[in-house]
């Protein structure tokens, strides 16, 4: 099909290096007006600017977006990451009540634009997401664990010491800190003090835990491992081939010379008769 | 042999993926049931609700194992999981005496079946276990190295900072606490202020446990890629076998040609006899 | 050369596996009595009888080490494990002078006799000792680090925070601290809340530190698993290899066939003339 | 080109073992020095002793770095090591006045020598520096998380819990270190007890965080090991081509052998005509 040649136009300027290089260039505009944001000093002082500053990269976004979707028209919607960077700008608009505090929020999740307007970013983040699958059942055998044991750690240690384990909701957390192996001697420490038994069940959960841990990052990292062996093998492989295969014909070309030698003999021999 | 029809019947059913889902979701339904019942506020709100739906899940737990017995027959006793199933069941009907706090503890294991009931999830604690033999001997020296240094610590430490080092107990479960790297500086803080030299003892213990946990990791790791490895290699040796036998059907062939040729040429010497 | 009969009974007496299991079960008593003696109460109720056992313990050491110089002779003292194990027990006869404190501890060694008596360990421990060349240079590195750095932080930091920086001695403690990444911002504060400009230090320190510890680990996981990944390797070359001499003979096979039928022809061509 | 005699002498001097040996102990005694140096007790007493040490040493490098560049003329400004070198030893020399307590610490990199002067040390650091930009990206992904929750976490918490998150840079530390994995619970607790829904930001944090640095761990550990890989492949590939190459050379022997029997009977047929 033909495109409009306005779309054309676009599309042209849209792949232009200079015109990625330029957005990237707002979006670190952007990030550094979102963070001078925050220090009350700057925006008493330079507040007007800093938001006109910012107000500008906003319009920038608006206009690139709104060139992609005219140049790529109803297959902009299609990819994933540009339906991210819309939505990143278009919270901008939504028309902010008493939510404002969340919405000033959320405007920040524009810096991540960085992962959907640079390349390699982009193949990074696909790479790790590509990796959770192979993790999910593990993952899924820590929350397992977690909840099972805060639950037995409610029951038992809630009236002992109500601060790590007083709710379900608590212990979760304590024995997540626990797993990050985080000032766990601590979170323990009340709960062993009252019931010294209490070390065989929090000993047990810290192995576990920690195993399983272990075997999370295990998981990730062979997944990433075996790739790149799969590759060289590949290549090693076709290397291999490639050597039978000319030592194939070598031999198929003796062969052959030896067939004409003895096709030779064979004419001699028709003279005779 | 022949199965009675009402077995084949329950066989049948079990094997449904809709049984097994339901199974699923009503341990699920007991899982968020035993979370609940850790609320004070809920138990004296809806405590009878929780406990009804709890005993229904129970009923449908004793009802499918029942039936599970039922269509295996004996053969349900072989199958590791199916005990753990049985025995998770049980305990709710052990009379519980003084000891109720303990079952009810125990009636959190229930939440396990997950583990036995979804397939991903069994392959995964099975692949875990595997793990196991591969770092038991790193694991040993671990404990060796542990109770050693508990003893020593314990006799040079034990009246200079009874808190942390006055049992071989207390000293163990500090050595292990250092082994985890938390907060190891505080808890040898005392015996080093005291005797300075006792900082050689404690670098030496957190560097060789440091050591010996890496390899422990690394014996894991190591196990869990040489079986990727060893699987990539297996395909590349079937891929290259694969070239040679072709390579070498094609000079057969070539050979086999000449050898007709040959032949020929023989047959045409017999005419002049 | 042959051997005075009774060395041969000794030597036969000492490979059986009842009496190394044995030896394994006095080292494990040893370790339990060792165990015990840190215990006053223990000590004051069963003291003689706990002592008796250790002495009846020791003395199995002796006799077996004496069993074993006498079965191997002047070959004993080749093996490393062998004069460990001499030295171990030896201690024990030293006189005891005020250092008795020091013997007393010393002794705790001989439970380390598990690792040259159990097969099983001394190839672990065999394993861990061949993987330190491997990361030496590494190690050193960390070292450099370290010691520029705690010179460093010495003169920055040192009437700032003499608790953590005072001296040079004090300075490796709390960088090596910070480098296990214990507690490591508790250590930095006092410092970074005197000199902003503290915060860029310790962060290089923490980057600087922990890649090269991470680099370390690496060093011995790529070295462990390396030796997997030849080992696999050699046994896919002989596979392979195997499969080209089959071809290889295969082929040979058709041609010398043929080199008979063309005999054959030649033989044929004998008899008219 | 042929080379002034002396420049020929001091090259050949230059590259003795006894001379590297001898820098290699002036660099071991400088550093010594160095941290004697930061010891009061010491300075007070040996002052005088240690300064004019430090001052041999620092005249050997100069001597060393002379000889050096008047053997290798304008290529040792090729080399980035020897510029090091230069720069490290000329510090000394730079006019100190208010900066004296500055350059008394850049002293101290002369240290770092050992690095540039012990072989195996700079194949280590060059090994590390080359696995850099494998990890770049995702150094860079992690630096966007942190600088984004920052943002999002002084916005937040800044009124709450000015002490870790006044400002964007307390954020920035503060979310470094929990990063780290140090001491986290803390960091987050005045946060937390405040909006209990922080809690959901803070375990967003750490899980992403964690798994992005396990990544970039991963990527490096990948990157290392797929080298050796590569190299293991390179050795099977050789051997097996080698096994290929022999075989075909086997059955080319055993073809030509053929041809020159058939040569042998076309001879024989020549003689009737």
């Amino acid at each position: 099909m033909d495109v409009h040649p306005a779309r054309e136009a676009a599309r042209r300027l849209i792949e232009r290096p200079a015109f990625q290089w330029f957005v990237i260039a707002v979006i670190l505009l952007n990030a550094a007006i979102l963070g001078l944001g925050t220090y009350e000093r700057w925006m008493s002082e330079y507040g007007t600017l800093i938001n006109v500053v910012g107000w500008c990269t906003l319009a920038v976004f608006v206009v690139e977006i709104a060139l992609r979707i005219f140049a790529e028209g109803w297959r902009f919607w299609r990819g994933g990451w540009n339906v991210f960077d819309f939505v990143v700008v278009a919270i901008a608009f939504v028309p902010s009540g008493s939510a404002s505090g969340v919405l000033r929020v959320l405007r920040v999740l524009r810096v991540l634009r960085l992962l959907s307007t640079v390349r390699s970013m982009r193949t990074v983040v696909a790479a790790l997401v590509t990796t959770i699958p192979g993790m999910s059942s593990i993952a899924l055998l820590l929350l397992i664990l977690l909840y099972v044991s805060a639950v037995v750690a409610t029951q038992l240690f809630g009236t002992t010491d109500p601060e790590h384990f007083g709710t379900l909701g608590q212990s979760l957390l304590s024995l997540f800190q626990v797993t990050t192996g985080d000032d766990w001697a601590n979170v323990v420490r009340a709960a062993t003090e009252e019931h010294t038994w209490a070390w065989a069940f929090f000993l047990a959960f810290v192995v576990l835990s920690t195993y399983i841990v272990l075997n999370l990052f295990i998981a990730v990292a062979v997944e990433a491992l075996d790739r790149e062996v799969e590759e060289d093998n590949a290549e090693l492989a076709e290397e291999v081939e490639q050597a039978v295969d000319d030592s194939t014909a070598t031999i198929l070309a003796a062969i052959a010379d030896l067939k004409q030698q003895v096709a030779a003999l064979e004419a001699r021999l028709e003279v005779p008769d």
